[in-house]
């Protein structure tokens, strides 16, 4: 059996955390979602799952739970889980890595950053029922995550993929990643 | 004459922000360091230019006079170089981002990134007046230019370089970004 991880995915809207997730996935990691936790409240508050009120649910969460609200939620799936290798896509702050820290020894935090003009290009294309949609949409979703503190995150990651080009070449880096992980 | 041009390096410190305005040197740009803004306001002020001594002025003027304090005197220094290619070596947040922007119409936002390990040995290596002299004094270091924002102000970077390996990739990279740049 493969010694345990987690992979904590970071990064600005539509910068290819969750295509990261699924090349994780390939690899043998099971993924776990912080935005899916967002979405089932939304679920569970009877709402649907715009864009503003996935952002609503967000901010109401870490007021009225913390910072680290999503991430705890995040670890009592992992618990029920009990998977030796697990990414975990939307890291949004450095309390929501602490708290990972804190549950499990062999933490490795990734950054995934395109430009903005990039994202917002991608965005367009991809079209989720989360998905800002124009300029002013998605600077809206950049403040707030912002202000969750997902910069900060993003700055002290322990390891950096830049998505500018295409997806072949994300992939070459994810695959560099995975075998530095596994040397180490 | 060449087109007027600013480029914004922001990054953690230890990352490689002075080497890469040491490389736009060399393709004829000017050099701003808004650490010496800082240098002077602690020697105006009769202080020594320790670790310490530094991280006070520096939450002090932005206290004092607002969070592009620092951007704005070195806009006023730009105004007398009359330079067309100038670097600005140490951007720490979207305020002081915003303040260039308002100043200068072709802006380039380039984030240097290299991991918080990878820093540390670095800096061990270089032992600057104001270099945190071990892991503690780097973590105080990190969070006070995190409570700056320099976070936000990486994560919405136009370009990132990452500044894991030897000083000849990372010219390489460089070389790369200013080839997009001449030809944008």
């Amino acid at each position: 059996m493969p010694r345990s991880r987690l992979i904590l995915i970071t990064g600005m809207t539509g910068s290819g955390k969750t295509t990261l997730a699924r090349y994780a996935e390939e690899h043998g990691y099971s993924v776990v979602t912080m935005g899916d936790v967002i979405r089932d409240l939304a679920k569970e508050r009877g709402l649907e799952p715009t864009p503003h009120n996935l952002g609503l649910v967000a901010e109401d969460i870490r007021r009225e739970e913390g910072d680290a609200s999503v991430a705890r939620r995040c670890i009592e799936k992992l618990r029920r889980k009990e998977e030796a290798r697990v990414v975990v896509d939307g890291i949004r702050s450095l309390k929501e890595v602490d708290a990972f820290r804190e549950a499990h020894s062999n933490i490795s935090l990734v950054a995934v950053h395109t430009s903005p003009k990039t994202r917002f290009l991608r965005l367009k294309r991809r079209g989720r029922s989360d998905d800002p949609k124009d300029r002013e949409a998605l600077s809206e979703r950049d403040r707030r995550e912002l202000s969750f503190g997902v910069g900060s995150a993003i700055a002290m990651a322990e390891h950096m993929i830049v998505n500018e080009g295409s997806l072949p070449e994300l992939k070459k880096a994810f695959e560099g990643l995975m075998e530095g992980l596994n040397e180490a």
